[in-house]
């Protein structure tokens, strides 16, 4: 079995974390692994929606916290491992923004310190009734200062201050009042609550979702000015596609579009 | 009747979209027209706050896109046109936030698409049970960026990401969990609780709500050092009018002010 | 009894406001007070977690109105006065955010004007139920505009624009709802509450806290590259201390760590 697997469904790509002994921890080779399937998608027009899953009793743990004690065997005590190491999990983390199609996390069990920034990171998050969530690498006198970066950007200022602080974890009710995801579904029907959604998303115009998805996270980081400035250009192109004359077209003679793409 | 009326109550303008066989779509017509009434409330120092309904079925289903595949016709196809409608849709969204007074949406139906954005881009809303609030063109290829810039200013990212990519309506229970609106009413209730909710507004010292206004949207894009030095001068000029003199000589003898504006 | 009383429990300090009769009001011996506390808390690294509460009926009222209506007689009307007012108060609020501790704010009764900014500034709060919270200088002709600086940085732009427009309360349900405050307590055991929490924060490793604490703030105003590149360099720093190495080979060892800081 490869370390991280992936299944495609139609135009879904389904990839599932599968270290289960360490609790899917982000090693190096894991790393590698989403690294080289995000590169892969980001190519890949045929994919239109990413689901996220882990096997096992977690989603994800975060660092592999033994293969970064070995990194202090270096002359330097492990400073450009380190140094790298961050680097490369900052690069993972991004790729899932700069992906085209919307990246679907589908957390159970435990999603900790790099494990819920994965789940912050990604676009939209569906978690199994029972999940717990933190950034709690303050336990162990390590501070959760690259998850900060995408939790910060999910939920209110307090709530990550405490989470943050405190290293407890929080429910899945917590989570989903705090904006850190999105649906929780049983756990039977997690699986097909988070199909439903990436079958919905895998459903419309794609390169709509593609530039929208692109600007959405452009103009967040604008002023006001500067946001209407730009999405009111991408609009303008996007109204100029083939395929959305046909869908607008479509939608005023109330018929089913009939897209190309 | 006009297809946008203006009905004052006291220092109220209450602008009531009228144009219900179009769903109030903000066709050329529209947009004009509320541009127009805009322009004149801006320099209206009458008026102290201001509410936007519609007549109809719904509060506002966007674009008017019969109008907007009409306007393909040109030579260009339609760049120029749309570049301008799309430019005259965010003058009218950006005077609702540099206008002096509060503008309160009164959403009922739905808000759809640059309907949406109109509720999101008004300074607070109070909405009918039983609203739904989307962001939907993807479903027709046409993907919601330009409301998006108002939404994602409201309401957190994955929430705003998921109502953008699977083009699904929310209930006025969620709005009001995400941030999108204020309060909810009964339909029968809805223009009493939105009338008292600007009248409350439309009691305060008007160049305090004015300057307070403007100056909350400014600070809210600048870093924490910028937004004090910004409001520490707007406190003091505030603190030299006569009026606020009078406002806290009144607090502090118990009486009520002897506002002269 | 002093103005502002401090009593430490082994690493937490409690700033206890003592000015009942006026409603602990930041004067400007009160503020002074606090910036002395806070400078000193600023350099005392024995102290890990900072708590702030009010004797009486209310937590705190904000500005001092009675004194600041005494500064009107200056030659200026006040205008220079108003301006070192506004400024220390600033710094003062400013200065919970350069603190290496954590500060807790321990509300109750009434926190309103620069009160509740108080609770916004700091960075975790818990609030007795029945506490109630405001920005209402509106109703006096001075608009909150420092106040929601704070605000607007804890809760969404709709809530925090109603509360600074409407003058109006709201409750601890509300608060708690829109991401102004962490938790609720009963007034019996909003003390316990409020110690337990500052326990929690004060038994981690303090150097952790202080860093990820400092980079939490600088990187939520950068954009996500930025935010990146700043955290990993911090986490880098981070896992070279003699007490993470320690810290994350006890948690291997599943064995308590032996931190000397």
């Amino acid at each position: 079995m490869a370390l991280l697997e992936r299944n495609d469904t139609g135009p879904i790509a389904h990839l599932h974390l599968n270290d289960p002994t360490r609790l899917n921890a982000l090693s190096d080779e894991m790393l590698a692994a989403l690294q080289s399937q995000f590169d892969a998608l980001k190519q890949d027009v045929t994919i239109r929606a990413v689901v996220i899953s882990g096997e096992g009793k977690a989603f994800c743990a975060g660092h592999d916290l033994k293969q970064m004690q070995q990194g202090r065997q270096a002359e330097d005590g492990g400073r450009a491992y380190f140094k790298d190491l961050f680097d490369r999990c900052t690069r993972v983390m991004m790729s899932i923004r700069e992906m085209p199609q919307p990246v679907i996390a589908m957390p159970h069990g435990i999603a900790t310190a790099a494990g819920c920034q994965l789940v912050a990171s990604c676009d939209m998050a569906v978690a199994a009734e029972g999940t717990r969530f933190g950034v709690n690498g303050v336990n162990i006198g390590l501070f959760c200062s690259t998850p900060m970066v995408a939790l910060s950007r999910n939920v209110p200022r307090k709530q990550a201050f405490e989470m943050l602080t405190t290293g407890e974890f929080i429910d899945t009710d917590r989570a989903l009042a705090i904006g850190l995801i999105n649906r929780v579904a049983s756990p039977d029907s997690l699986e097909a609550e988070t199909m439903q959604l990436a079958e919905t998303v895998a459903s419309k115009l794609s390169a709509a979702v593609t530039i929208g998805k692109r600007a959405f996270y452009d103009q967040v980081e604008m002023t006001l000015d500067e946001a209407y400035a730009h999405t009111g250009a991408v609009m303008v192109e996007n109204m100029l596609w083939r395929d959305t004359n046909e869908g607008i077209a479509a939608f005023i003679e109330k018929r089913p579009p009939d897209w190309q793409s």
